[in-house]
């Protein structure tokens, strides 16, 4: 099937690499993984959900391929991301000898993603890393750009480095074992990129979403597009000192709801935060005067439409107040020197950076966003 | 005083910067990180012993120009740089709400330089780095190249990141406070810029080795000269994929004895290692035919003038044999693909990397070398 992969290539000069997106790639990973890095060994970082269903299939590919190799099984879930497990898998992947030129392989959600390629990034001060995204939203998001990271107790992803991968991998087929509510989490960050600088990308979705959901063609498309997208934008700013914050689009919202809702999973996954953030993002923009209102309602129509939570007011076990978001707002990462840093909308698709919003005037916001019924 | 600091430049195009060598640099400091990185906010990092000698005089002068900081301390020697206090770190400067833009500054010796500057390379996904190297060895090597990391239990230096730093102050003066054993240790790898490759710089220490113990101008005269060659190396090869391995001049040696001992310090320190280590590969390279006896002897006879221990036997607590010497290297993570790499020499000044040395004709050197009276 290999003719009909999508490839979408990173253009990084020295840390160039593609995206490889199509059918069966778990199965040919032996063979493409070889092909990109000639005589390493390989690391398997995993989660104990994808040892059962996708790491047989994988260390077949790379016993057929003669390829050397490795796994380390972490427990699933966001905690994971931790010192612990970090120092686990460092010296797991030490402990089988691999070397510099070796590969570190993620296989797994973006957790997993995250945690192997900071490990990667760091082992022997830096070993290659290739990404075998397995949820939809490391196919589309963490996988791509070369973040990697953990969560301290003081706030996410706040200790990591920026580890470009050497080949990802996003087999369309393993999305097939993903629990549906992870799919459809995911799917709020394929349509962020619409709402970011593609309107008929948004426009597509609004028509398409059921072939995305029911695995048809149009999920590859979709994958394809976000990559594309994702991959633009980390061209133009590869360490985030500028136009990358575009991608955080409704993410200060969503952090916020993760850190009231301690990171738990249950209550909150990060892709339904991410979708009332967007949400609240054209919102916020509306109440600015800076996009129509009827946008907004698109948003949040097709969001809703999709099964995605879209109101504050619906966020399991929590009935907080505005102060209460602001200050999770301000413990964000995006605080640059005591100012907050938005992305805002004048529209479906015209998304751009806003510094220095007014504390004030997202309280004025959230307030009035709790009172909705 | 600052019209006699010596400035040994750094050109790594986006990432150079200044090593400053002087007397009184710590009552400066404030002034100089304040124009390096103007605006921003220090958490340092330190062990107990710099916390009473000099932190507070760089506290005083960090207040007297405005700049906010925040410390951590931790307690000195190797074990320090591990798993643990890397959390601790990291946790401390990001609890301490230091943003990217703002300068983890390490006062101490290699240990504090190594693990403040991964926390550095890390946090945020990496800040900006000022090193205070306090001991002789930080001053002429570890505080220059912008290597950081932890050890691992599976060896030295297995985790970490290549992190430049934006200032390196090496104020000469506060080696004043250092024990004498640990600036002797510092010694061998002042001598080692001569073995690599400037015989005259050899040459020069014969002669003057008693001012640069005693603190004269002789002193000031060997740290420029050390790090100008560390940082001619580093430049021609920022990332250690070739040249820069011949600053390992007598390191493969060093780590096996190093390892063999624990590391610990109070049987062996790491220039201790390093001068033992240095012999060795001088009569290796002797043994091999590539270099002149004499020139193994002038090596040898230099570093006893000055105290260091020479001889494998020399080290106290150790009796082992050739085999556990071995293996104690094919640990080492120069290790490539099985052969074992060792920087040689043809003579004093005339290094070179020797890939893929037989394991069999270490193993004759070390047996000879073990006999010797
Ligand atoms: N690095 C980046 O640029 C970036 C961007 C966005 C998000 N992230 C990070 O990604 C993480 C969230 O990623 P996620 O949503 O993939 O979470 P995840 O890795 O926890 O995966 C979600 C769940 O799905 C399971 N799973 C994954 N693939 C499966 C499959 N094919 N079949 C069966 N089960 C499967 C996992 O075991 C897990 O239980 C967060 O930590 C977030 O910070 C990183
Ligand atoms: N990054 C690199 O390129 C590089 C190169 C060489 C060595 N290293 C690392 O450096 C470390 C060794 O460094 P080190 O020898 O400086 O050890 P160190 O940091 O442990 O310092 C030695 C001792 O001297 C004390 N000390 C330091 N300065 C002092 C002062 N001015 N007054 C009083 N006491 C002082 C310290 O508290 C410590 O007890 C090792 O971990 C080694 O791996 C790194």
């Amino acid at each position: 099937m290999s003719a009909s992969d999508a490839i979408v290539h990173v253009p990084l000069g020295e840390r160039a690499y593609d995206i490889r997106i199509g059918h069966g790639l778990i199965e040919r990973a032996g063979e493409l993984i070889g092909a990109a890095t000639p005589g390493a060994a390989c690391a398997i970082v995993t989660d104990e959900n994808l040892a059962r269903t996708h790491l047989p299939a994988l260390e077949r590919s790379l016993e057929a391929a003669g390829i050397r190799h490795a796994q380390v099984v972490c427990p699933p879930g966001e905690a994971t991301k931790c010192y612990r497990w970090f120092e686990t898998v460092c010296d797991a992947i030490i402990g089988a000898r691999m070397e510099r030129g070796d590969v570190v392989v993620a296989l797994g959600g973006g957790v997993i993603g995250d945690l192997a390629g900071f490990a990667a990034a760091v082992v022997r001060r830096g070993m290659r890393f290739v990404q075998i995204p397995t949820s939809l939203l490391a196919q589309v998001d963490s996988s791509v750009g070369g973040k990697t990271g953990i969560n301290s107790p003081h706030g996410k992803n706040l200790v990591g480095a920026f580890h470009q991968p050497s080949l990802v991998l996003a087999d369309v087929g393993v999305l097939d074992t993903l629990p549906e509510r992870e799919f459809r989490a995911g799917y709020a960050e394929v349509a962020k990129y619409g709402l970011i600088d593609d309107p008929a990308f948004f426009a597509w979705l609004e028509e398409n979403h059921r072939g995305v959901f029911a695995g048809g063609p149009e999920r590859a498309h979709a994958i394809q597009t976000s990559c594309a997208a994702k991959a633009a934008v980390v061209v133009r700013d590869e360490t985030e000192q500028g136009d990358r914050a575009l991608l955080n689009l409704g993410h200060t919202f969503a952090h916020a709801f993760e850190r009231l809702t301690h990171y738990d999973g249950a209550r909150l996954v990060h892709g339904e935060a991410v979708a009332i953030g967007l949400v609240c993002a054209f919102r916020f923009s509306a109440a600015l005067g800076l996009c129509s209102g009827q946008d907004a309602g698109r948003v949040e129509g097709h969001l809703r439409t999709v099964g995605l939570p879209t109101r504050i007011r619906g966020i399991p076990g929590w009935d907080g107040d505005a102060a209460a978001i602001l200050d999770a707002m301000f413990q964000d990462k995006k605080v640059k020197r005591g100012a907050l840093t938005f992305i805002l909308a004048r529209g479906i698709g015209q998304s751009f950076i806003s510094r220095g919003v007014e504390p004030s005037s997202v309280r004025e916001f959230l307030d009035a966003e709790l009172a909705r019924a």
